[in-house]
């Protein structure tokens, strides 16, 4: 006999909700198949309950309360799709301790809330699930916490925000400077209005601690880590980047460097032949590197209405299906590792990309040089295009130089000596090159 | 209380196996921990019980019969790592009816015998895991079978075969002829002293029927595939492909055309800047369509020893955290699906590129042409070098043609009467060009 069906509420129905509600109405006979049992959306909660919604079954009940999911013991599984880390905290409490099983697509919920959330869940019995909180339909949450468990993961590297990814992209390829590409993005949808999170590089950074939590049991809070946006970058960096063979891209990384960890989110060099850089437009890409496996990159899109519900979809059949509180369980277990060092962020060890614009007079070549010379730090080329007047009629240069490996912590030294001197206008911009 | 250890009997220990036995002593605290309980290589079944075998634990049966195994009631598990599609199935067979789980990594079991072990497994209520059966260390069945749930498959497109991309690869980077990739291939271990079905396309073919039955319910045999493996290959090709914008890669495709399924695995014409096109060496790389999802790529290593092993182990912890058994059910349920028709070969379209070596005197251009012409199918571009002389001092000229959209049947008719014209020296060289 077939058990009967699994009764959902969708607790806020926007781009995503949307999207999860079409999947379940379009797809029902296949998803039946594949649950052996139907998906039922029985309730909806909306601020709204005005605005027509499409896609949802005939009669369902939409409210504004989540007291009305509390409430109703018919609800098995609480499919939260709401942003911000507020209410959707006290919801997710609320839902769990009342015994109903979560999936949410909140990455700075599960960021900043996922070990409370996860010890409420333990102690409730409950089963959280989050595969859309991170790359959209990629998954991602999947294959770190299922493919890799013969394999100690040695490095996560990628593009986790498609907003900052789309900027990049427009930039180079319509010589678009980085103000018209943010307006075209906000245009077309992929930036928000405020677009803060995604080009100052917290929205990659809140997905990577996520992904670190799960693949090396270690807690990474966003100031561990080195943090820099895309909101400092010229068309004309993106340029000289080209020349020289690389593509800039906003670049998450987590590595281990000799048993400590390592992390960061800013702006990096990658050689134009690598995926990693011909990962263009709102796409993501993530390499999982396993001691067993080497590298494992997947890549797709990053964000959106289906691909997201997708992911949100993956989850309710895994629930659904018994596997994902075995998942889960597993989550927790791991939990229990030793948690790795932080590796100092002076330590990090990279080659650089530096660009200064200096006034164009004797000397300041030696001057710029010297500092660098000082704190040990080689330079491996050097470029200089012929000086252009600024906007007072002074003739200003570009340096672009290229750096053999050096330290963070040198870097930082040679940063503030930079702009100390009289020559530099401005700060200089200094990128990693990616491994 | 934790629960006793899961107790694992390994059939077959070459290459894959020892990385198994690796595996399970060098991350054992890593796999309890997320297993719950702990794992116990029990006994180990191989053709040469003298030969030393690294990694296996003190004092552990090693014998050459089956029997050993299903005569042991502690055992839990078979991971059955051998070769070949007859000892394979019948150990399988009785190991499913004498109520032992099933881990396999053999792609010609899986794609010959699939369907009468799930019967076996289902009447015995066992499972069975073959994640390493496809694509090596890349977890493919995994998202197929669970990471698109919400998305009707729409395409599978990827390189399947790492021997044949090693020689490919090889050729063209190396300026080596196919016989000279394939001896290196051989020397390095990525091609068996019979390399056939690698070079031929049947491997990738198998690969990809698999894949098939799980993304689209349906049975293809390998005979109802378009097949063409690598070996009519010539540098020259691959370097009159690169000038053009494309790279040349052993294609495994299917694709859903209106209702209907065309499958096909095929050397085939890549745009270079593509991911599929950039995937070198024994690398493989999967692109997965979903209606919601839109395209995810899946790349990484398609062979070797711990890659595969990595596999291996996601199938066993899979098992031992209770995951696998449900996504073997879903599986089970999913072939009740209505199969789908599948397009008849003549009736699939693509551009493509021609190649024949003709005779260099009036009217061969013509004579070429003109059967092409008289089939519908249109020239896009001609390139014809300068002559160069055959064994017999004969001067004789290369073609290569690329073709608008046409269909597999007309090229057919007009690959036939080529063959027949005085002119054209050996077979014409075909090949699709990738959408």
């Amino acid at each position: 006999m077939p058990e009967s069906a699994l009764r959902i509420a969708l607790i806020g129905c926007g781009t995503v909700g949307t999207g999860v509600a079409r999947i379940l109405y379009e797809q029902a006979e296949s998803l039946q198949r594949r649950c052996g049992r139907s998906l039922r959306l029985s309730r909806v909660v909306v601020r709204d309950t005005n605005k027509s919604r499409e896609y949802l079954p005939d009669g369902i009940p939409v409210s504004s309360s989540i007291d009305d999911v509390l409430n109703d013991d018919s609800i098995d599984l609480a499919v939260q799709l709401i942003g911000g880390t507020s209410d959707a905290r006290d919801y997710s409490v609320r839902l769990l301790e009342s015994g109903r099983d979560l999936v949410t697509a909140n990455k700075a919920l599960i960021c900043a809330h996922g070990e409370e959330l996860f010890q409420v869940a333990e102690a409730a019995g409950r089963t959280i699930c989050f595969e859309a909180a991170v790359a959209g339909g990629i998954p991602i949450i999947n294959a770190i916490t299922t493919a890799l468990p013969g394999n100690q993961v040695e490095a996560i590297e990628g593009i986790l925000n498609g907003t900052s990814n789309f900027i990049l992209t427009q930039m180079l390829t319509e010589n678009q400077s980085y103000d018209q590409a943010l307006k075209l993005a906000q245009e077309l949808g992929y930036a928000e209005a405020d677009p803060t999170l995604d080009v100052d590089g917290t929205d990659a950074a809140q997905k990577l601690a996520i992904l670190m939590r799960l693949a090396f049991a270690t807690d990474v809070s966003i100031d561990q880590m080195i943090l820099h946006g895309i909101d400092t970058l010229m068309l004309s960096d993106l340029e000289a980047a080209d020349k020289l063979g690389y593509r800039i891209k906003l670049l998450a990384t987590a590595r281990l460097n000799n048993g400590q960890l390592e992390a960061s989110v800013q702006p990096t060099l990658v050689q134009s032949h690598r995926a990693l850089a011909q990962t263009n437009g709102a796409d993501n890409i993530i390499t999982l590197t396993g001691s067993a496996l080497g590298p494992l990159r997947l890549s797709g899109a990053g964000a959106g209405q289906m691909p997201t519900a997708s992911a949100v979809m993956a989850d309710i059949v895994d629930y659904t299906a018994g596997r994902a509180e075995r998942t889960f369980q597993a989550i927790l277990r791991n939990r229990t590792a030793q948690p790795l060092d932080v590796l100092p962020q002076e330590a990090s060890e990279h080659r650089f990309y530096i660009r200064c614009i200096v006034d164009d007079r004797p000397h300041v070549l030696a001057d710029v040089t010297d500092i660098l010379g000082r704190h040990q730090i080689s330079i491996s080329s050097l470029h200089q295009d012929e000086p252009v007047d600024d906007a007072s009629g002074d003739p200003t240069a570009r340096l672009v130089m290229m750096t053999h490996r050096a330290d963070e912590g040198r870097m930082r030294l040679a940063d503030a000596e930079l702009g100390q001197l009289d020559c530099v206008r401005g700060d200089c911009l200094r990128l990693p090159v990616a491994e």
